[in-house]
């Protein structure tokens, strides 16, 4: 101690942008696809693999990673974090991507500011309360909410 | 694929600043009012139409949107977030700004560090607990914590 | 109103750093020890006082306050919030360091994305689920959940 990091800067890279995106900088996006007319928020990071569809809304401080797949119209909350690793087998998988999980969203899918998407398939229309850990996966369109997630009512 | 985004940089515009206020940047606020001695931590975002009283605290990664109002001597924990539209048609009420939610929150109340707070009325000096989900107004002076927040003591 | 605020950027003051430690910017960190190999993602502060071991991951949007100790091998996934202040006493405690609490992490502990850790002690070995916010005393080497979190199955 003390010596100097090797330093790397938020940025974008390799990214696929469709039509008429709005970006909000700072944001850290590589090797990810956005549709066209979605919008990110400062402070979002999208990691290599992630895919965005169309109309969207990111909102800030979202976290999004590899092996997540958006469909169309989806709003993610501020704050909302994707994870695919579960640590299943009692820690972080690192770089074996074998034990990632996948997640998949439909299209209409609302999910609430702060809530936390572990690998999951939602179905269309989907509405995720702010707040809400969803640990399954959502498969009847309703509004779920609560940690972990539960249907609070169909829809 | 693959057309360059529309961009914009988190910024400071259009915001009433009382005296003696501390700004840790990045930040993104606009159009909203921060009040006297009141200090923003890095990584915030505060949007246009919330009021922040004087001596408050506003911490790093937390996030305030339109018809937030907060009093004096108030403590926003890390990562808070405030939400304004709960879905309630089932999606995004969009720009119809007649279906969002309006949050009051009193004085010298304390939000702990990613909380969640939905559109309510809190009582001064209520404590909010780190992780807390606050989805009914709290009316009664005393420590809440949980998804959803419930009174743990009355103070 | 409308008053100059007095500025500060985010930046990196005063940090011991072990050897190849790797730093995504923009970042806020000041008068900590992040040991050798570790990663610090990007929007992450860490503040005075806390100390990291070495081959850590600290996640985008973490936060990490004073008084606490990470060891070794540890995971500190996405917007996990680290807590010192309690409200015990029904408000922050402000600059009394006397009424915060101390946390301390072990070696090879795994934090999922948004977990909210408030003054604690984990074991060795500990995973804590995306989304959990711990309480209490982490001392069985196991997997927990929830809010507040809960042993879901021991290691």
């Amino acid at each position: 101690m003390t010596n100097t990091p090797r330093f790397g800067d938020a940025a974008i890279v390799d990214v696929e942008f469709g039509v008429d995106v709005r970006v909000v900088r700072p944001v850290n996006l590589y090797g990810c696809r956005i549709g066209d007319r979605s919008f990110v928020g400062p402070f979002v990071e999208i990691q290599r693999g992630a895919v965005i569809g169309s109309d969207c809304r990111i909102q800030s401080h979202a976290f999004i990673c590899d092996l997540v797949t958006i469909g169309d119209r989806c709003f993610v909350g501020h704050g909302v974090m994707f994870v695919n690793d579960t640590f299943r087998t009692g820690g972080p998988a690192g770089r074996d991507r074998a034990k990632w999980g996948a997640t998949t969203i439909g299209n209409d899918v609302s999910i609430g500011s702060n809530a936390t998407i572990l690998p999951v398939k939602i179905a269309d229309g989907v509405v995720v309360g702010a707040g809400a850990v969803v640990t399954r996966d959502l498969l009847v369109k309703g509004i779920y909410a609560g940690n972990p997630a539960r249907l609070l009512r169909a829809l």
